[in-house]
């Protein structure tokens, strides 16, 4: 296996590579309610306008706006009263020229009104009479008809996640249930004989398998539903086992890896056995996360996540959450990038993308970034980093003082 | 009710008349597994150290560094092989001056060694002897025990969110359950005799209610659990009924307001009802958002929410959001603030902390915001903008090319 297609791809094209695979496209209705957070399947087109009718902003009197043209405290306009709107009834009545309405914060405005004057600027007069203060523009304090959205109008577009803007437009278009891509199911299999889950005693020189629990809270994240394969030891032929029985039940395959160079080839040539196998990267340069593999079997994404825990980690934010989010039909990257200033020299290598664990904080107003530095076999520098930090392939490192580009790890 | 105690309070005053509410005390065991986004109650101390034992990062020979100073291509240094360590046990031999062993990525450093020497840079001879081709520094390509924590560390504290990293100490610590706060039980009550549930046909110039779903999703996102008590008329029975009901089961009760006059009393008459009723707050000095009400039922605090639907979903940005995460133990404002510069004047009024809806862009590294205009009755303007500009009480509004915090909206 490992001869007939070996070579190590930059981060650029890990993720076209990525991008070629299809993104998922079985979808489900939910109901609105539970949809937070859940990317939207198809457009959502308005069946009505938003608001249904032209609205009062505030509670007061509907007028034609030109009636008021002029009105001051000392010179008030007076109208005349030609009825009360209730705010859950069609008026049942228009208005003319002189006259106004009661209306209250959400109730229709009648036909030939064209504003509203706030109750605190009118005086009612005890004859049916309203006296008003101050001058209204057409228009002012009320909502057209179709201002938020007219019949016909994309409400929300496919691939948008669905907050809480997004939710309470659907609602207001009577939408309670929406289609959504399917989240996709990960299935996680951690190898290596010195592994031991989290809830087991470790004897002799084992250790825990860290790299599911934490790649799989990143999984969460990024919608996807992780599902666990346990530990695999490094045998090829029981590696192939789970690995076939986990690419029958899966969109995604991550092999969290052996990180020595027998481990991974173990893992390589078990891949082998996958039908339609073929490997479309071995290693990018990036670092921490060299000994990432690309592979697939038909059109089943299978990513080699490196051993070393911080590696793994990294690889997930940088990598693996994004295409998590394309697999659901969402074209933004979820990643936020900023910018920070570097409080000291930083080296890389030309050729090799870095993703550095650093620690921000805040000088009048600008980003810093202080390096956490370890090796990608500690969990610290990541416990202690609050963002990433990135030193483009093509410098060999970054000055104090310059700027880069940096990625908040989400923390709440 | 009313009148005894009738004041708007600015938005330092809110937001610490919120905090004078305990936080919640009630926590849970989780299994780790599905701990990511709670909030730890306690803090996790080590009960070992982690790496458990002095660990290489490399494929290669643990050596005594000193055994290589000086060895380079031409002089090389040579080593006799004392043994090979396999990953999952404990050496079973020490190494002398002068000896190494066999190590892959992850093996115990066997007594007498201080450093790895990379595979690369070895060449085995027949005879079990090693030459070596450059030198290694002590501590070169290896994890030390307890460099990650020691045992009796505070590995995680309490109150941190529980994301890939934390996730990842914890089980690399063997824990696999963890105390957690309870997510705070929110109930929303919404008011208005306009208004009907999503799935419910609409009559006359009933309206459909927005507020309930779109601010459950910011209470998800909070790590809330909402609970909806359905749509209550304008009536002020009826309203303490439900009042009643969802204070026996709710940590928090939010009542999205009828916005005009009358309905806002029936409101705060209804809410007088509860047992050991106290209005804290009635309106705060911020725009969209005004009408918003602090009451408290003994420690039960509830906040009435503005109807319009964009103050509301503003309101619950700005303070019910952080509040969630504060009762939660959790005392990090979950708010990302960044700084960006205003593509136009905007007027607001001393004394009112604003809220403006803009659009960011990017330009030259540096976020510049453009408000998104409009009555907050509308649902376009939350739709449209990426985050929230806050133009403090103290000024009376922002230059073009001024520089204002912003609080960028969870898009993903």
């Amino acid at each position: 296996m490992n001869d007939q297609f070996f070579h190590v791809v930059d981060v650029a094209t890990f993720r076209s590579l990525l991008r070629s695979f299809p993104a998922l496209s079985r979808t489900e209705h939910i109901p609105l309610n539970e949809s937070c957070g859940r990317i939207l399947a198809e457009d959502m087109v308005a069946s009505e306008p938003i608001p249904p009718f032209t609205r009062s902003c505030m509670d007061g009197y509907a007028v034609a706006a030109k009636d008021t043209f002029g009105a001051s405290e000392s010179i008030p306009a007076y109208l005349e009263l030609a009825g009360q709107v209730d705010i859950q009834s069609m008026p049942e009545f228009a208005i003319t020229s002189g006259q106004c309405a009661v209306v209250v914060t959400g109730s229709c405005i009648p036909e030939g009104a064209d504003s509203v004057v706030m109750m605190e600027h009118c005086h009612r007069l005890g004859d049916g009479a309203l006296q008003v203060a101050r001058p209204v523009a057409p228009g002012e304090n009320i909502l057209y008809r179709g201002e938020d959205c007219d019949r016909g109008d994309t409400a929300v577009f496919a691939g948008s996640v669905l907050e809480s803007g997004r939710v309470g437009i659907l609602a207001a278009l009577g939408i309670s249930s929406v289609p959504v891509f399917q989240r996709p199911r990960v299935g996680l299999i951690a190898t290596g004989d010195e592994l031991v889950p989290a809830d087991r005693p470790v004897y002799e020189a084992q250790i825990r398998d860290v790299n599911s629990p934490a790649v799989s809270c990143l999984i969460r994240q990024s919608g996807g539903v992780p599902i666990p394969y346990g530990i695999a030891s490094d045998d090829e032929t029981e590696l192939a086992e789970v690995l076939a029985a986990a690419a029958a039940e899966c969109d995604v395959l991550l092999v969290s890896g052996g990180s020595s160079v027998g481990a991974r080839d173990i893992t390589l040539d078990a891949m082998g056995h996958l039908p339609d196998f073929r490997l479309m990267a071995h290693g990018v340069s990036m670092s921490p996360g060299k000994p990432t593999i690309l592979a697939a079997s038909g059109d089943l994404p299978i990513i080699g996540l490196p051993g070393q825990v911080t590696s793994a980690q990294v690889v997930a934010m940088i990598l693996l959450c994004p295409f998590l989010r394309y697999l659901q039909g969402n074209e933004r990257e979820g990643i936020q990038r900023r910018r920070a200033t570097l409080l000291r020299n930083l080296a890389s290598k030309q050729g090799r993308e870095d993703y550095v664990r650093i620690r921000l904080s805040e000088l009048d107003g600008e980003l810093q970034a202080e390096p956490v530095l370890g090796p990608s076999g500690l969990l610290r520098t990541l416990l202690e980093a609050d963002a990433l930090l990135r030193i483009p392939e093509n410098v060999e490192g970054l000055y104090k003082g310059q700027s880069a580009e940096v990625f908040p790890l989400s923390r709440d």
